[in-house]
């Protein structure tokens, strides 16, 4: 991430010729200096996406400004757009079981500065991680889920209690409900341990061992309704072989989820991810 | 491959104590010199695997002499087992529809003596790759499809008559019939155009691409009478990404087939697949 | 590459605000669609980059035109630029010895249609590959390098002669000459059998093999008199273990070297390769 | 790591016929059961290598009383040898200094059970880590370096005292002393943030960006007199491009690095890797 104070302004809008003109037009016209820009068109849905990092120094407004700005425009191009400031800190939420090698990577990654988030609280169905998290100086809740709509009914207000902007399944093994999908659509990230559409489900690993396959992954996508089929946002293998057992491809299959999650997370917290349908758009 | 000349010999037996002793021992008592040594214990099957390599020219008698004097202790061990001679070259038998990429790749391996077998034959269904076959000084033959059973039937008939070892299915885009499927088992080699078992049937890079997924695959294959399903030698993946259409993930597949389909036809050449149920070993 | 008629335009000039918005402004001016945007600055240089691919179809006038047009914009902004037209192919001369796995796996490509380029010669200071060039249709030309300097001499007129763009070393196993490095500077493309900068110079198998690393790579780069220190285009390496012998290595090399060296071709006959001091940016 | 008690043994000597059989035949003679076994001849040097892994139930003794039975047959074959007990767990002495992307990598697999050894301390030039490192319930040492002779007595004197098996130097960013590498030999293993032998030394992020690679690495390797030399464990790569920083790289980096030490730790602590000369075999 740009280390300057800057504003990422994201837009998907029907393709035609001159939105680059006009989008950069509109920013050079108000001084802005643009330090990263990208720009796809998806063919069969017709649709035009660009990202752009603006230095806030060379814009002689705020946010709040551009914004009112830049409305005409949007609406003259049917444009969804956004923009995304980076001196806000995106407040993540992480649900997580009694796997803790995701949270652990994560915690690691934000007590180091790598991932600039807040992380308002820990939310965990065992209480095994209490003492870890609060080492890190962060909430941890414990919730019980012996009565599941009670139990989500709480996540729920403890993510809206704590303005959480994300919800990051850290391995949290249970199936988020609808209502819960479809009220934070495009909020919800999760970590599946296959190569989706791959071993969907539960136990991947054993699933994979018994298929034989020569390579094992791990996904990280965004909830949707239907189990483990919303849009991909990062993906990868690993070789594994005739000698591993499902231990070994579980140990194996750790470091694929942390590295997943954590490259699926970063792109989702510097708003490069734009989702078109049932797919991604990730601007590296 | 081993440059000078060697028998390979590959067992499977139930599982127990002393098999390894008993092997080596007797290797060892005719003076034979170990090259290259693999083993390999699966568990759930509870049964062994090796792989030898043992210098020809180490050995008082040839392979016939081998085999003869093996006999006993392999029904001690109740081993299925087999001595290949470096000597003779196994004989592919290629099958090819239009698509040239893999035979393009398979030819090659063999001109440059990478690849050490014979083939006697290449078939198609097409006339296209005549001209290039034929350069090679490789007779090329052409099989008419549109009756289905006769021309499987002329397939196998050809195979036989070119004593063939192994059958190729590089991109031959049609399925086999079970009873060839049955009476060749462990020797049809297919190689399919995506990362197995997702995706399996027809169009997998179109499906690849409708699922969004981040990385397309392929897999290489025994045959059997379930589609997609056999036993898999090999597999690799490579990165794609949103900016990718049909045609790009076609593109980038096409190295991974040529790739995966070259390393496991090796694997199988070189006798370090061994099969058990539907998962293979490979011994590397 | 883009199937429909496009113009594409490389830029690099000083880095300032509004260059994105001059440049896209002209090209909204004349009607023009961009279908394909990239941008980068690099920061220790303060230039700028971009690539835009443009439908021939969307403007009114031809590329000579646009030319025209676009000269007064590009002196404002003291730009150093170029406009390709996908219909007039790129033209490639290779230069191959003995080793003809790059030139089987890039003839291949041209054939199938994956590369698009015309291939007016091949050149070559062995007769060995004759016959599998012709049978492309394509020139064999042989140059004796008895004489290095007239040799060389006689390569750069050819390369004249055939009208050629860029110089493809496809495992030519001599080094060029100081001259022929400057008078084609940044169109002269080698692919050297090491991940440089390991292993500079002659037998890198060889070295890595002593050395005992667990990966070996290869690398495409546009040559410079500096032997194998030119800016590099595009790497990869491969997993090679203790078991792996020189052979193996320049077995498995082989493959590394054909892949490699067939996307930095492709990126740069697509124009996504732009020059800074002794670093590419590839605009993939 | 196999779960039940077991015994693992290596060897190396010099390569004839019958090596295996002797051994195995010794081990099946006091009934021992190999679950894994492994081999390899390195030609250059005429020496063989085997590990072999016996369960520790099916032996009528104990290690000490195995290794007595034993020597008599290593002398025959001029072994060089070494039994180890997966009841004892090695143990790891970890040097760090202020960067702690490998140390909580380690830590966290140490505390989840993945890496079995015992960690009798943490040393430090830096007081920063002490409270992660305590959570832990580990010492942790600070060692000033002004006086870096004194400074490295002391590691030596801390490292006998607590009976340390292993010295992991885990970005430690200290030159070890001759005398320090002479007295441990292959047992000091070091993390380098470089693909060697590519940028040894200081700095090799920058090093590798201002060489403009397409590709970054890191290199497990046990620790020699020659700064960067010493045999290499294990390696891997990642892909960057133009517009990654020097900062991306870091950052790309820490995941290469702690992956790949914590990937050759373990070959190193299952007693899976053996040094030949300057190279390794690593029996994975």
């Amino acid at each position: 991430m740009n280390a300057a104070h800057h504003y990422t302004l994201t837009i998907s809008c029907p393709d035609r010729a001159g939105i680059i003109a006009a989008v950069s037009g509109f920013i050079a016209q108000q001084g802005g200096f643009i330090v990263e820009a990208s720009y796809h068109t998806e063919q069969e849905a017709q649709r035009f996406f660009m990202r752009q990092e603006i230095l806030a120094d060379s814009l002689p407004f705020d946010a709040h400004e551009f914004c009112r700005r830049f409305a005409q425009l949007s609406d003259d191009f049917e444009m969804t757009w956004q923009l995304s400031d980076s001196a806000r800190k995106k407040r993540l939420v992480i649900l997580v079981s009694k796997q803790d090698h995701c949270l652990n990577d994560l915690l690691y990654r934000w007590r180091s500065g790598e991932l600039l988030v807040d992380i308002p609280c820990v939310i965990s169905n065992h209480e095994d991680l209490r003492s870890f998290v609060e080492w890190h100086g962060i909430p941890f809740i414990h919730v019980d889920m012996t009565d599941k709509t009670a139990a989500f009914a709480k996540i729920g207000a403890l993510f809206e209690q704590h303005q959480g902007d994300t919800l990051v399944l850290a391995r949290f093994m249970q199936i988020m409900p609808p209502d819960l999908c479809q009220r934070y659509a495009g909020r919800i990230i999760n970590i599946h341990h296959s190569f989706l559409p791959s071993f969907v489900g539960a136990k991947p690993y054993h699933q994979a061992y018994l298929r034989g396959v020569k390579l094992i992954g791990a996904t990280c996508h965004y909830v949707t309704g239907e189990l483990d089929a919303g849009p991909i946002i990062e993906q990868d293998t690993v070789r594994v072989d005739h000698g591993d057992t499902v231990d070994d491809l579980v140990r194996y299959g750790r470091d694929i989820e942390k590295t997943v999650l954590a490259r699926g997370l970063r792109y989702h917290v510097e708003d490069r991810v734009l989702i078109c349908g049932n797919k991604t758009i990730v601007f590296r």
